[in-house]
């Protein structure tokens, strides 16, 4: 066994290559949605691993026969579920180039290049952005690539929690109320659970249509006055540009405002939408950033940039490592203790870390910003279309408008339908999805079941939105037929 | 524009298969340890990102003179630093067919095969250590893919933080005690911070020579005596096999059988050592793990599986999904209503995951369970080689007796030193580094200054061992001469 021989790499990667650049070029042959049943592997692998190697041509036999099969294609041109996960040409060729340095950036001195790379694509991207200049690493703020937006809002609620704590002491722990609305990402509850807010303190306001399901402000407001007058200690906004269900803005500017009124952290996610504000004409979602304590988007999301690598911005550093630092014996080196480097073990959750800003700098430096921003008006530009498709159907609407590349809509559920359209529009998901000719997913707003159309994969041209679309009419009318 | 064009993607993607075979071919001729100065890639790249596409000859060509200096070579055959991370071409193929699907795993609906490959893949290593039963995913218990030993012991304590709150109350929270030896590793002390337990409730017990650094249960004992005379409450013991420091083992089944006397959680930590427990005459390190509730070990350190791949096991899954589930509407699909698949979102802290069974099944095949255990005991024997080396020169000596593959030495201090030779060590830790020949990490073990020599690279070979060896011997013949 020679497990690292350059020659034996060579020529396995070689072959690699092919079938990958073959499983995209034959992409669309696969049912979008894996149609396999649960359990379906376990009947097709032994109970244990083998004694001896197997060869590669037999791995390549199970990865097309058994594991193919159980992929749901998320970079399949008719792909239109959830948010798009986006690989590119040089996404994936940064992830080769790091799986190969398979270094463990921790700290500076483990791989200088891969802390200092993050330092400045991060810088560059924060001026894409607009991002104030506080956020930049030359003043107080700065970037730093995180694994999931998960992550970045756990850390910068951990900040704020011992920022907090740190004045109020740290009995306090069960005063701390968050406030969001109930569009935020289910991640902002999950921090809290983390982090021991009590979850009698996790303060969710409703949004609703009359705001496009934003939040309202003067509702936060109000919820902070009540918490006050009961003593407790309100400590952190998180708004969202561009929420899950609907892609609705949270307005950023008043929010801030009151964040800054009352000493408390504001967070902003714009985990999916936040790359489309590189567009000069889509920067204004980001107004109010100026008020922020943090902000956050995900690369990996619609910006060709394979997943993992969801970007965080602070606009003081310090909170965030006086929360997460250790400093044990065994790491301490000249360069850390000097505090001359910046180790980024302390501005997140694990202590090892990946080279992940080569595969964003290679998305920046080969296709460039200006392709970059094509490619995000194609995938609104299409988004466009769709919903013009829906809207000339007057069996269908159009649920919520249409922010960036998500379009929310539902088949009109006939006045005898007791359930509102519920089973209507879950029947239509469901058969599209079975057809395993495209992929779309759904969410709730308002109690009325919504589907979701998100156009971003990086394959889908308009000839897939109008295939999708025939085969959602073609549906609708079958079920409308049998209602 | 075409990022995900199947040809361009065949094209680049064997170009940087040869650049990286060309680069594992030509590892020795870079230093170890990045020689570069703190800021060093600011001067090099521009301020800001271009507009228009680089070519991807300009992009090798940054990546050759920028960026591989300030890389650290973990895979070089002379990195002996801190524990190994290993890279192989089964991982390396892995981490590429993983980047290709570019899937986002959160929920078994995103893509089958991804949580299912990493059911039974975690089954079969967990029969390859020997683990209970009650571990395999056939039991209440099962295995996961998390990214660090860090999110491990996060995890695991989150979930043991909320079992015993649930029984005594929230409010509680203030009284939760950890306990642990001041040789666990730091990735402890971060998780009680994020979770909330209070820093005095952090108990730390010393461990010294006379246990080779192990820690002794009789004072852990003590501990949890004293601490609930004073109405505290016990919660959590997390045990090491393996230590950083010095590669100490616990004594797991006194520590176990504590824990289950209070009622506690236990953890066992063996990131770097559990790999070598595949192998029979070392798998009686991990005797008395039948009494803990967690079990975790890292592939991606000493067992061929590119970073990140960090393996945990819980003999009682519900609490884990108890401590970390959220259900938003947006993500409800039919396999997870129906509860008839593993949904792994709610076994980590993040929402997304990687497709990361891929190369640690790609590991196992490839090379097969009999080779896997060559190659550890391969380094293990080198190991022992440098222990002889260093115990044939009466100018060093061997601090603690070497467990695994991990030695600690250093140079025996003069008498008239006043540090107790701390100056010494590290000035013979620093020359050799600098030299870039090699790269070492040190460790203090009772007020000691340490030298750790950690074989472990794929590319190591006795050769290296020697060259190591007559460079710290040469280099102390100087300093010596020089004291």
């Amino acid at each position: 066994m020679r497990p690292m021989d350059a020659e034996q790499l060579r020529e396995c990667g070689h072959r690699m290559v092919d079938f990958i650049a073959d499983y995209y070029k034959s992409i669309e042959t696969f049912p979008v949605l894996s149609q396999v049943q649960p359990g379906y592997l376990k009947e097709l692998l032994p109970d244990s691993a083998p004694n001896r190697p197997d060869t590669l041509d037999a791995l390549f036999d199970d990865i097309r026969e058994k594991i193919v099969p159980g992929v749901t294609h998320w970079q399949s041109p008719n792909y239109f579920a959830y948010y798009p996960s986006n690989s590119s040409t040089a996404g994936f060729l940064g992830e080769m180039l790091s799986a190969a340095f398979n270094i463990v950036g921790f700290s500076w001195i483990t791989s200088p290049a891969a802390t200092e790379l993050e330092v400045i694509v991060l810088d560059w991207f924060a001026k894409m952005l607009k991002l104030p200049s506080q956020f930049l690493s030359s003043a107080l703020g700065g970037g730093v690539i995180q694994g999931t937006a998960s992550e970045a809002v756990l850390v910068v609620l951990l900040a704020a929690r011992d920022r907090t704590l740190k004045k109020q002491g740290k009995k306090s722990l069960e005063k701390l109320v968050v406030y969001t609305s109930d569009q935020t990402h289910s991640a902002l509850q999950k921090a809290c659970q983390i982090a021991g807010i009590f979850p009698e303190n996790f303060r969710v306001v409703k949004a609703d249509c009359s705001n496009n399901y934003a939040v309202a402000p003067e509702a936060v407001s109000e919820a902070i006055s009540v918490d006050l007058s009961s003593g407790l200690i309100p400590f952190f906004i998180c708004a969202t540009v561009g929420t899950t269900s609907s892609s609705a803005v949270d307005p950023l500017h008043k929010l801030g405002k009151i964040a800054q009124a009352h000493d408390m952290w504001f967070h902003i996610d714009a985990a999916y939408a936040g790359s489309a504000c590189i567009c000069p004409e889509y920067r204004h979602h980001l107004d109010g950033v100026e008020e922020a304590d943090s902000f956050n988007m995900n690369a990996h999301k619609w910006f060709l940039t394979n997943f993992d690598c969801s970007l965080l911005w602070v606009k003081d550093r310090s909170h965030l490592i006086e929360a997460l630092s250790t400093n044990p014996e065994f790491l301490k080196n000249k360069a850390s203790q000097a505090n001359s480097v910046v180790d980024f073990k302390d501005w997140q959750i694990p202590l090892g870390r990946r080279f992940r800003s080569l595969k964003l700098w290679m998305v920046l430096r080969l296709y460039g910003v200006e392709n970059l921003q094509s490619y995000i008006r194609k995938h609104i530009q299409l988004a466009k279309h769709f919903e013009q498709l829906v809207l000339s159907d007057s069996r269908f609407e159009v649920v919520t408008p249409r922010n960036f590349s998500l379009v929310c809509f539902r088949l009109v559920p006939p006045t005898s339908e007791e359930d509102d359209g519920r089973k209507l529009n879950y029947g239509l998901m469901d058969t599209a999805n079975s057809s395993g000719k495209i992929f779309i997913s759904h969410t709730v707003l308002s109690g009325k079941f919504v589907l979701r159309f998100a156009v971003g994969a990086p394959l889908t041209e308009e000839q897939h939105v109008d295939a999708a679309w025939k085969l959602l009419q073609d549906e609708a009318t079958k079920l409308l037929r049998s209602v």
